[in-house]
């Protein structure tokens, strides 16, 4: 990922400590692809009927993170309160489909590496939203 | 909008309101629209220089509301504290973007429109949570 | 939608017809959600393994709508290449889904109004693309 | 990223090769980033106003890579249609974008590594493509 990158050229000021920031968009942008790929691969799984509410968690999951990303990559006219409150609800996003996805993991490989991918996710969003508060 | 007779055929349960619920829905996709649409015209603007934050308030609002809008638009497996959590989050962006689109709307009518838009999703939103909490 | 409203306010010139766009944007928009709730409804059917496909290509088309929605509802720096690469896949998106919609629409009433929906937005992007090359 | 890992989860049938989709997929959801990480600094930049046409096809290709990434992401009910037309789409946005970026490559570091990601972007999905038609 470019986001390191991409934020040392920023011409103006960053109110987040790069590194951590830059971090979390990484964990965010991978987040929203795992949970896309895991409802598909539960949309194909024999037992699609047991995983319905898995993919729904996933989709949102999938879009919330994706939209957090976007919102940590924009720097200018910063708002902390827009940036705290989408951090929460990214943050409830992946706590709910990661508890999903772990009750599958055992059954389903796709569920497990889900489940992992949206602890980190979870962890980054809490660290990043205590560097603001 | 189709969105008051396509909750008329979902198959199971609806946790909310469905007519407070499609309603919803319905300023949310539109307030998407008008605040990619005024991103767009404040670029466009001579004094774009002085518009930086109102831009990039539209940008996140417009990526807010789209992706709120998908959360309220899904049923199955039905998680309130997703749909709290990421409510909350729309209504701090409609605020902060009907705030600064406000601070402009006498000189850019697309920032009026846009802000009176940002008012009235922030007051469904406010309105559909009151209804969960 | 405010899409015809906001088009007026524009500061600069618009490459295509007004009207035609708007009504467009329009579509695509409510096509996206429209597609969202019909991949929701889907899901909570007893005979969700029958309906993946169905899934899959609403997921598809609600994505690749709302996305073709955005770039329609930018003006500056217009690029008349993406605007028809974009409408040629936004196109080819609604036709899948309504076929795919059509299939089940004597069962299912979501699938019914979603492949109406699928055909409007189809006719629209493809009365744009021909004003356009 | 986990794109290739949770490929090997899908529990159906692939018909691309899965190498070269998972690529895709990676580099398509860096170049999202990227773009829309390269829209942000241009806005902060002091001659915002001669990056305009540069901010908008920043923006729609950020959206163009990521719907493509996610139309990749799933295998379920494949259309090679679909995925067809949405690559072409996204090679002629990051073709557009990419050549925009590389206007100001030298002046500013973030076009310079926005059109060097554009340029990996534009290559994977013509690769892919070519691997399906």
């Amino acid at each position: 990922m470019k986001s390191h990158a991409m934020m040392e050229t920023y011409p103006a000021t960053i109110n987040l400590d790069r590194d951590l920031l830059a971090g979390t968009i990484d964990v965010l942008v991978e987040c929203a692809q795992t949970c896309t790929a895991c409802a598909d691969a539960c949309l194909s799984e024999e037992m699609v009927a047991e995983l319905r509410k898995c993919i729904r968690s996933n989709l949102d999951c999938a879009d919330i993170c994706a939209t957090t990303s976007r919102v940590l990559s924009r720097h200018t006219g910063y708002d902390a309160n827009i940036t705290r409150a989408q951090l929460e609800a990214c943050i409830q996003a992946c706590r709910s489909c990661g508890d999903e996805c772990a009750r599958h993991a055992e059954m389903h490989e796709h569920c497990r590496i889900c489940a992992e991918q949206c602890r980190a996710c979870q962890e980054a969003c809490t660290e990043l939203l205590a560097s603001i508060a």
